[in-house]
């Protein structure tokens, strides 16, 4: 294992002990000096942020990753009102709940209590360092951040300004650590300290998701893979149906609760496909289309038929696989096999479709009349998130502060023995 | 992959679509068809044991696992017995919870849902195939499971009932599959099954969860293994302590809950180390003692100097560590450092002592005043366990009905769409 790892695992699981229960008013103490930080220290962290998008000019990186990349005072005062979104918000950990009494006298119950140890590996845009750590901290969990290449003078600059904060207002030292050692090797390391790492995060493509899954000996929450699917019903409106279509796939095409997929009834598509192809249209949105709805649109030049590999795509960008469907069933099976379990959608006034929808369509998040793009941690009202969970165990689709906590069982005794 | 495992992966995976919104009544009426079969159908699976139990013998297993491995006539009741226990819980599945309007108008919450699949490879005791299968049936999962070899038939004759009795009710075929390939090999392609199976869960030595974690990419739930300490505090009710150690250690030694290590402070050790020693030297218990316990208890056949080994250590038998503490700080100490984060007890009638130790000793299970046995999913009211976990994600401790099951965000929209 290297060095820097050890040496901070050590630290981190030492932290964590003491994070563990540090008052609500230290960790809050602690984001208000952070925000302040972002405020008033601007200038290092900019002129290494320079640094890095020279080195990313240089090494010929797309305009769009530039701009992930890019920190301007604008950016960082956002931040700052970030970090302090969670400060207001209540801190999870020491709730109590589930507590009763049994026959014997012995009341039980859970008590609500921080993973531990956060060992997080994220690409590209350095703001990620700053949300994370937050999160991180007011959970009371210690954390490990393994950032990009890319960003690596930007995070350094940004680990630093929240080190510097926190360890003045009584924050264990080590509860928050970014790893140096630029070699990717390190990442498989990491999967795989289990004494030191109680649950890794994978923030980025799928090629991370998948290593980390491959390797990871510790427990991982995966997530951020969407192909979601909007179905627009027999019962639709279809005013609704074209704004929530519209929205999901062209309100911001780079992520991955836009739209994917559209369904569409049969006894619809010949009045539905026409409306949602103009408006896509102006907005520059490329239609992959089964032959029926090819025949309803007619081929142009944003118009083709799709592919087998067409559907179950997530397209990260101006693209949507359009299929006509028979059925709700049939909607609902398309779904089944090629759904990633991330978010979909119906578009219905019919209760009774709605209903079985939302039942029986299996993902992270299922929405009625409203568009996918909802998927988020400050929409769903959770302050932030830390990631966009796909998996089911533990946390499914946004995770926030609660997420970030486990429980422990307490047990109150007036001397009962089992017999 | 193994074939048998392909086939039946499939098979479990279209079940589970259709396990997840199966009514109660017809879960229920499956699982008393299983009480019945386990009541009205005891001489095929009694003559299957017996062959177990004749290769086994034959094969030299010990008394103690030949006893794990009987079923009677009582043991098959007793088996229905707790079956109908498991129907009469509440339906854990469909829950609606943490609903709330965001101020857009959109209806958002969670709603409970099967996990999907479960693998579960367990050990020697069969009456584990029908427990597994009836915790899975009524939290509408479907389940996979491998048992042990010494088993084999017994678990062939029980699986086999239970698959008769509940595809007569209309429970879908291929909820419950046990794994009838005998080798190694597939417990391996099993952990990497991510296409079929959700959650693995081990329930058998340290050796095969250090396996299953090794090896798994699907998640799994680890436990089993405990460590578990008793601190007698200064401010004990000795007699009390006595009672609580005694019942710790003897009750039942071979299991995970019980006592390993008994930490006694230093101020009440000279009285309350002889009156536990001499209720412990009943019941023939082995003391392995740190310098100031064995001072006070003078050496004897039974009371042996400690190595370091002994501390830390899971007994499983009527052998316990003891060391004596200078005060709480230390004893919380000595359980962060040996403890395997399972059930830990502190006996106190001082107020802040049992108070700092539930907050600040991490275990699945903390208990002020009483016996760590008390660790059990049937004692806490859950009806049952499919295991208990020692790591800190999804559950910790006793897992029921409710741990076997993930959430889903459901949302109620209008139309709404994304600024």
């Amino acid at each position: 294992m290297y060095a820097e790892l050890r040496e901070k695992g050590e630290k981190a699981r030492q932290a964590a002990r003491k994070l563990a229960f540090l008052s609500t008013a230290v960790k809050d103490a602690a984001l208000e000096a952070i925000a302040t930080g972002l405020e008033t220290q601007q200038e290092e962290i900019l002129a290494a942020n320079e640094q890095d998008l020279a080195d990313g000019r240089a090494a010929g990186l797309s305009e769009a990753m530039l701009d992930r990349l890019l920190l301007t005072p604008e950016r960082l005062n956002g931040m700052a009102s970030d970090v302090r979104r969670v400060a207001a918000l209540p801190d999870p950990v020491g709730e109590v709940f589930e507590m009763r009494t049994l026959p014997n006298g012995l009341q039980v119950g859970k008590k609500r209590v921080p993973i531990g140890v956060l060992g997080v590996i994220y690409e590209s845009r350095p703001n990620v360092t700053v949300d994370i750590a937050v999160l991180a901290l007011k959970s009371g969990n210690a954390v490990i951040l393994r950032g990009g290449k890319e960003a690596r003078r930007s995070n350094q600059a940004l680990a630093r300004l929240v080190v510097d904060a926190i360890t003045g207002v009584g924050v264990p030292e080590g509860a928050v650590q970014l790893i140096e050692t630029p070699d990717r090797e390190l990442v498989r390391d990491m999967l795989r300290a289990n004494e030191y790492i109680d649950l890794i995060i994978p923030r980025g493509g799928a090629g991370l998701h998948h290593f980390a899954i491959e390797n990871a000996t510790i427990p991982v929450v995966t997530g951020g893979i969407g192909v979601c699917h909007t179905y627009v019903d027999r019962a639709a409106d279809l005013q609704k149906a074209v704004e929530i279509a519209y929205n999901a796939k062209v309100q911001r095409p780079t992520v991955c609760n836009a739209l994917d997929t559209l369904l569409v009834h049969r006894d619809v598509a010949p009045k539905f496909l026409p409306m949602i192809a103009q408006r896509w249209r102006e907005a520059g949105v490329e239609m992959r289309c089964d032959p029926f709805a090819l025949e309803i649109l007619g081929s142009a030049p944003d118009v083709k038929p799709a592919t087998d590999e067409d559907f179950g795509r997530e397209w990260l960008s101006l693209v949507a696989s359009v299929k006509v469907v028979n059925n709700l069933d049939e909607a609902m099976d398309h779904i089944y096999r090629y759904g990633s379990g991330h978010s979909e959608a119906i578009v219905t006034e019919d209760y009774g479709a709605a209903m079985r929808f939302l039942n029986e369509v299996d993902a992270a998040v299922v929405f009625v009349n409203a568009s996918t793009r909802f998927t988020d941690g400050g929409q769903f009202g959770l302050g932030a998130e830390v990631a966009i969970s796909t998996q089911r165990l533990h946390a499914r689709g946004p995770m926030g502060l609660k997420e970030l906590t486990t429980y422990k069982w307490i047990v109150f005794g007036t001397g009962q023995v089992r017999e």
